[in-house]
């Protein structure tokens, strides 16, 4: 091929570099008003967002993410908003040296998200390797951002800090584009995050607003092609794992939302407490009993003070017990329609194809106006 | 989203460092030996092979392209090799901060291409643009291929030593693994090269070896789903400028293929040559003048030495007159297709969307094997 390199420098503007690499602590203060004042704009007409969220299927939903974001997504779902839930199957390949059990993985995700309330009706539910159009939307994207924005995202950052930047692969140093083609291949204004990832946000802000400076706009020239995506911040509570730490599958602490009682009890059963039989919530200092009495809470719809006060002398024992029958009651219908659900692959299927069918559709409208703003018409 | 990138690093395999880097004076040879082999089995039988050449629409192709590849691809084609011809149109943006004319360009290399000799009915001219499952083949081959091998890709590390990290596009740091899919997508297993791409090439074939050796295999599991594609070394003479260098439009010393015949001998005339009456062909001690003569030569079918003892004390003037009317000559039927054809954008059109429809079907077949391979089929 002769395609010569030489051309001259790019210039690419590099104003909203402190935003990608960390957020201000004045930044998140506004980006928390601003959630807030959405949260009032969604009960009076949630018609005017639409949400984009997701996750990696690398192992089974637990209550960490169920706490921690799908109730949140159902909320919204069922408030009105448009929503898309996007199972990332690529970015499985970003850290890993293989998929895994990739299939069952997206089709156990596809499950959960039904069986907790994703009505496949309202909200479609796609998987990144089935939309060659958002994967397309790589190529300008890469091209309105430099390789040192990239390597400044925290998480590549964090990545190329592990394992210093020889193993590191391409698909990670990329992922915040490819993040930010998830987010505007469907035109999402909003997504649902945690603070830590709002830099991803905000380099999917800074493409949106980057493409439409260089290559023009859709349509008639009035407007540009992709919105400006806002950050949904989470007031959602941290619920940890039964050693008082972060949940995670790895750490053997988690509580999935597919497990049965008799594991849930068990798993439970063995969570870390402390020597003071007294119970009481105080996060801080008792993170590991407090975190047993926000879930116990949680699960039952409580204040976590009421169940510490109920429980008071009764001790770990009369404390484990009750979280027990709070979450094993709360995921009792849950866990039934996953049973049924998970039992019915060609209904998951349908479901996920449906989804990628709508998602592809979506995706080559919005192509066609990325091709059009470029002047790629052929 | 809840999209965690906390895994253990990935161990990707680092051995074709070397070549991806630099190609060694062995290996080279290795190289050259191979492809004159490749041309002898191309006369015995050339449907063994699929050939995938291209250019950036950046500009008009000249003589430099017509003696350098052009030719050459034609010559494959008429030999009855299955051939591919990219028009290259994201790869314009790697290191611009503009589209320029795109439409415009696309649509006269298309012309230049047929005026040539290109054949719609026996090749594919198609753009990068108008393929989604070309274009979402960069997803898991970024995933096969580190951030430090990106960076040692020479035309990637030249860009780099030039701008500074911090201005690099992410689209040029990337560019070696697109070419990869450029190449793979249409299983292409031989690409004429200069010994400067050889490191391009090399990458793709890494990346198809990876991909085989990490995700799977095609259909029955019996065969992986990319080649390795060959590189085809060019013997082509380099003819320079008008100065005496590199061939260039933004040096003002090229001939364009489209150019009228005055205007050629008006660029023919200022050419640089030495104070030495007598013509010889020496191209270390008279490169212009020998650059000069070798144009007469190629461009009328005869050998330098030749066209040299032939004008001998006819001086510059002579020679100069020599070169007009052989170029003018030989570009005289071209030019006149040419123009026919840029006068008609209906049928420029009709033949890239007939390339780029021929083009989708195979890169989606292709990507189909990919999902397979991938365990990505829901």
């Amino acid at each position: 091929m002769t395609t010569e390199q030489t051309s001259p420098a790019p210039a690419l503007a590099e104003d909203d570099v402190d935003l990608i690499e960390t957020t201000s602590d004045a930044s998140l203060e506004r980006t928390r008003r601003r959630s807030d004042a959405i949260e009032r704009e969604i009960a009076e007409d949630p018609t005017r967002f639409r949400i984009l969220t997701g996750d990696r299927p690398t192992g089974n939903l637990h209550l960490g993410h169920y706490f921690g974001s799908l109730l949140n997504r159902v909320r919204l779902q069922d408030a009105g908003v448009e929503t898309w839930v996007l199972v990332a199957d690529y970015q499985v390949i970003t850290d890993r040296d293989g998929v895994g059990p990739i299939r069952e993985r997206v089709l156990s995700l596809v499950a959960d998200y039904l069986a907790l309330g994703i009505d496949p009706q309202r909200s479609t539910i796609f998987t990144h390797s089935s939309v060659p159009a958002l994967n397309q939307l790589m190529l300008p994207f890469l091209s309105v951002v430099t390789d040192s924005e990239l390597r400044r995202n925290p998480t590549v950052k964090s990545e190329l800090e592990a394992t210093g930047d020889r193993a590191m692969s391409g698909l990670m140093l990329t992922y915040p584009v490819h993040q930010a083609a998830d987010i505007l291949f469907c035109k999402a204004n909003l997504v649902p995050v945690g603070k830590d990832q709002l830099p991803h946000l905000e380099q999917a802000r800074v493409i949106a607003r980057r493409f439409d400076e260089r290559y023009g706009r859709a349509g008639d020239g009035s407007r540009p092609v992709f919105p400006r995506p806002e950050a949904l911040l989470s007031n959602a509570p941290n619920v940890l794992g039964t050693d008082g730490q972060k949940m995670s599958k790895s750490r053997g602490n988690a509580i999935e939302l597919g497990m049965d009682a008799d594991t849930t009890a068990k798993l439970l059963k063995r969570a870390v407490t402390d020597a003071d039989r007294h119970i009481t919530y105080d996060p801080v200092l008792r993170p590991e009993v407090s975190n047993l009495v926000l879930l116990t809470a949680l699960a039952s719809g409580r204040r976590p003070e009421d169940v510490a006060a109920e429980i008071g002398d009764g001790g770990a024992a009369v404390l484990k017990k009750a979280a027990i029958e709070a979450v094993n009651e709360m995921l009792a219908p849950v866990r039934a329609r996953r049973a049924e659900l998970a039992a019915d692959e060609g209904y998951l299927l349908d479901v996920l194809r449906r989804g990628n069918e709508h998602a592809n559709a979506v995706a080559e409208a919005t192509l066609g106006e990325v091709r059009q703003a470029m002047h790629m018409v052929y």
